[in-house]
């Protein structure tokens, strides 16, 4: 069994943003030289996420809106994490969005259907934040 | 170190619909013959879930009204992501029940708790559409 | 490839609860003997979770009474689950908060950013319930 194991990193311009990454793990994968195995990307921080989701600007802004209906930033004060902090919803969207995504490598290729895409989800950004991507396999 | 890979079609009578799809997975595994490892289940479908819970159908229809009150289908004019499509809530729903599952191999079988069953969750069906099997292991 | 499984057991206190458990998946981790490789930890039931998230009490505040928004426990017979039961939130709230997490373990550690930490989420508690370790790799 062989592995491979790399961090990406990510200072997003503002607070809640979307980047397709997908190109990045694509390269963690070349690098790799495994053909068959699993591939996992996770945010190594608990206010961000990684996802697998559509690569359409409408649908992100859409993403923006419901989150923010779901979990609202402000006011600050309506949670208690907030004493000190300031991104109590980070955590809770990230929860809705999730931590990581677990990608079957097939051929030395993502295996993945015709529109799945890899997104880092920022939600307390403006500062230097990584991803790791591991992979496992022959 | 064995690798499996298989799809799954599916191709529901309704636009929402939840299947349980615990025999295929476990038919790929017998197909695989690997008995220890990890098994990766996921949506190749960016508007379809692949998720574990319970076979109940009044659960199910909870989750419905549920995940309907949460993001609704309609006014479909409220998502800008719907200016050419009219799916936009099936990409919010998916965000909340999940991409994929991955379950531990352990002496060949599914190692579950007393009620996991995993389910195909199609939040934008009435087409085919697909579910990806991958096992690694010995 | 080497693997490795254990069960953890937990009888919570209350209905719902979120524990600290890296130390005994950690420990898992350290009888494997495992350098290299992927950990998946699952709850085994359907009314709980595992998730990555801070150990800071204000946020399980904040997580509890934003569950509760998202997906009320009562009055329980809002949900049709809850005929012979009265858990249909907790089987919400868990596909909220997810049913697992996979970590890379790399040289010989969990390959954690700085305030990972893995949580065990009840939402059906004051019974004993299991979550399992399984871990791959060399």
């Amino acid at each position: 069994m062989r592995s491979f194991r790399k961090e990406l990193w990510f200072n997003t311009t503002n607070r809640r943003q979307f980047i397709n990454i997908t190109p990045q793990v694509q390269q963690c994968l070349d690098e790799s030289g495994i053909k068959e195995g699993l591939l996992l990307c996770n945010a190594m921080h608990i206010t961000s996420s990684v996802f697998i989701n559509d690569d359409e600007s409408g649908l992100h802004h859409d993403f923006e809106i419901w989150l923010e209906k779901l979990a609202p930033e402000k006011p600050h004060s309506q949670y208690r994490h907030n004493s000190f902090e300031d991104n109590a919803d980070a955590h809770l969207k990230r929860s809705v969005m999730g931590r990581e995504v677990v990608v079957a490598i097939s051929n030395g290729k993502l295996d993945f259907g015709p529109w799945e895409q890899i997104f880092y989800g920022e939600f307390d950004g403006k500062r230097g934040k990584r991803v790791l991507v591991k992979i496992i396999g022959d």
